[in-house]
């Protein structure tokens, strides 16, 4: 099973301006900032949630295409997993399609994608939040 | 100030094959299902977090014009505050644009909604949740 939601992933445009929106406006708390695989981004909490916000460094990846096509916006969840492993073969089982490898991700632990289409329109990831 | 992420807003198609596959599939409990104002809702529990789930029985709804254009997907983010037409006034003082009236939500409460394109590409919703 999931144990919940870990964090909203949202696409912006540039990662400076939305840390800004985000931790003066709408009162979140930034919690790290960094760069990984062509991405800025920054970890914020709001109400013990965390926000995900990411901005292309380079414009082939994927959020660099989403932006590009859409404009910034809510891009994804992720749900918190204690065993990656078996909740990809579960969730496979029950008809979701894994959208690339299990990598690590920007809190330094594996994560995985599946296709939206299989998940009711929203791209959802599994996060192993501890390694 | 906004007291963190109230819940997420998630337009489906199908209120019953989304409230399966997430209370199944996905692992969210389910806190209440009903309809207000031409949407069938569905409010559920993911690890302290609410997921709300809106279809639209009637296709004129904001709801129904989303899924009509772009299918199932995240619709919106929500946050909590004590005093909504303090916030409101603040949000506008400070750009957001407000999208219709304060009226009350799915919780029985006061909620408001702020344009996409001034809060970042994403829909943002304010709601007190003691009225």
């Amino acid at each position: 099973m999931l144990n919940g939601l870990h964090h909203v992933g949202i696409a912006v445009a540039d990662i400076d301006a939305a840390v800004h929106l985000y931790t003066t406006t709408l009162s979140a708390g930034l919690i790290r900032r960094g760069h990984l695989n062509g991405l800025d981004f920054a970890l914020l909490d709001s109400g013990g949630v965390e926000l995900e916000l990411l901005a292309a460094a380079d414009p082939d990846t994927a959020i660099g295409k989403f932006v590009g096509q859409r404009g910034p916006g809510l891009h994804h969840l992720a749900y918190a997993v204690d065993d990656i492993e078996a909740e990809v073969a579960r969730l496979v089982a029950e008809g979701f399609e894994q959208s690339g490898e299990i990598r690590v991700g920007v809190h330094g632990t594996p994560i995985v994608f599946f296709h939206p289409k299989t998940v009711g329109g929203v791209l959802t990831e599994l996060v192993q939040p501890h390694a």
